[in-house]
């Protein structure tokens, strides 16, 4: 049986959620206790109404109970954010997962038993850090505290080269797992590519030889 | 010479950017037109400044057109966060990344000269749709329209096999970029693990190669 999906909160991150599930053919309930943002939903995905989740019987007259995973959009306003949790938990809901402020917040969530705790702005953020400190780095995905991928444009030093060439691997401890050409993505018999001008690497490693990559290998 | 950022408008992304700089010991000018917003940086960066970015004598007293990078973490205030762009491009600041609240605003940016627009919130919650829409994949990243990188728990079909041995290059299209253990992240010569229970796959490849693997590969 298909699963049914419910998203509080249609904010920037509540509202994205609803309009991929959508993309995706996944139907999903989207609620907002504002009217306007009901509004601005209803054409777009299979049911939007308005409820304040923090009103329990507002929830359970929605028949939350039923729904296998439902993600809390809520911003300012943490302590509803809170509750909502709570109240969601209490019903039964197995999978809530909620987006956060800040470490507290976060903290508190996890004490009323949010199932995922999210942070776009302050991933994003991190994320903008890195991109923004290497003017050769294009990309930045952090991974784990040690380990990311990152895509970088080959310098002339690399041009005409091929990876097994190159040997990424035994100079610097790196992978190279794609080859950006345009806006195409080459994972497969990537060895013998011979590297073009605007060609981008995407590795993964750990964070200091990538680093060193950057700084002697492009 | 050192690299000179600054951020304007210290909300959860503009806030996070700030923290992640001090973290890499790389300085930064984090202003803001709510005092209580600067109070709270002032002792976490080298700098922090209360300015409304809409005034252009507050930016040039800042010297903002000496700063090599400046990032836009104005939300709600469409209007303010595209009138400071256009202001920084002016003073001929060299690059300048803008948080974007919707399409409408992120085509205004572009016109105005925003050099990268960045959706936190839009992109993060594409993910949580993909992440949460499957009960294997435990982490989706989308690297362009067709091709992503996910995380996906070992199931007993390839526990004490190898990934020479599942081969799901030439049964899948996809390739297995690392091995998640525990907390460590195998990247290098994993093709004779032995694949044990808890042992998360790391894969890259087309989205369709992706969902194929995750139906019938685990
Ligand atoms: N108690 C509630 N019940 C239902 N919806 C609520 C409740 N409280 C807030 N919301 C809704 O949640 C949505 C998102 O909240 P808010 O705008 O504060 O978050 P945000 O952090 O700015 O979101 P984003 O970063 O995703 O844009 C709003 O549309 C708001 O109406
Ligand atoms: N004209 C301005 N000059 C300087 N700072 C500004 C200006 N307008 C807004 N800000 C600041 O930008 C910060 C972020 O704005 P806002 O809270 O509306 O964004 P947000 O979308 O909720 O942010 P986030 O999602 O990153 O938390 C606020 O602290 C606000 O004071
Ligand atoms: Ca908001
Ligand atoms: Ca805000
Ligand atoms: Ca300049
Ligand atoms: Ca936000």
């Amino acid at each position: 049986m298909n699963k049914q999906y419910a998203v509080i909160g249609l904010g920037r991150f509540g509202g994205s959620i609803c309009l991929e599930f959508q993309k995706m053919g996944c139907e999903v309930l989207a609620i907002d206790k504002d009217m306007n943002r009901v509004n601005e939903f209803a054409d777009i995905v299979t049911q939007a109404v308005q409820a304040d989740s923090t009103d329990e019987k507002a929830l359970q007259s929605l028949g939350i109970r039923n729904f296998d995973h439902v993600i809390v959009g809520i911003g300012e306003d943490i302590q509803a954010s809170i509750l909502t949790t709570l109240l969601l938990k209490e019903e039964g809901v197995n999978s809530v997962w909620v987006k956060a402020q800040n470490d507290y917040h976060a903290k508190v969530l996890s004490k009323v038993g949010a199932d995922r705790i999210i942070h776009p702005e302050r991933d994003m953020g991190t994320r903008v850090a890195h991109l923004i400190s290497s003017n050769k780095i294009i990309d930045y995905i952090g991974l784990s505290n040690d380990h990311s991928i990152i895509e970088i444009e080959v310098t002339d030093k690399l041009i005409n080269r091929t990876i097994l060439d190159i040997d990424v691997r035994a100079n610097y401890g790196c992978n190279v797992i794609a080859i950006k050409r345009g806006n195409d993505f080459k994972v497969a018999d990537i060895a013998h590519f011979i590297l073009q001008k605007g060609d981008r690497l995407v590795l993964i490693g750990l964070n200091k030889n990538l680093t060193q990559f950057e700084k002697q290998g492009v």
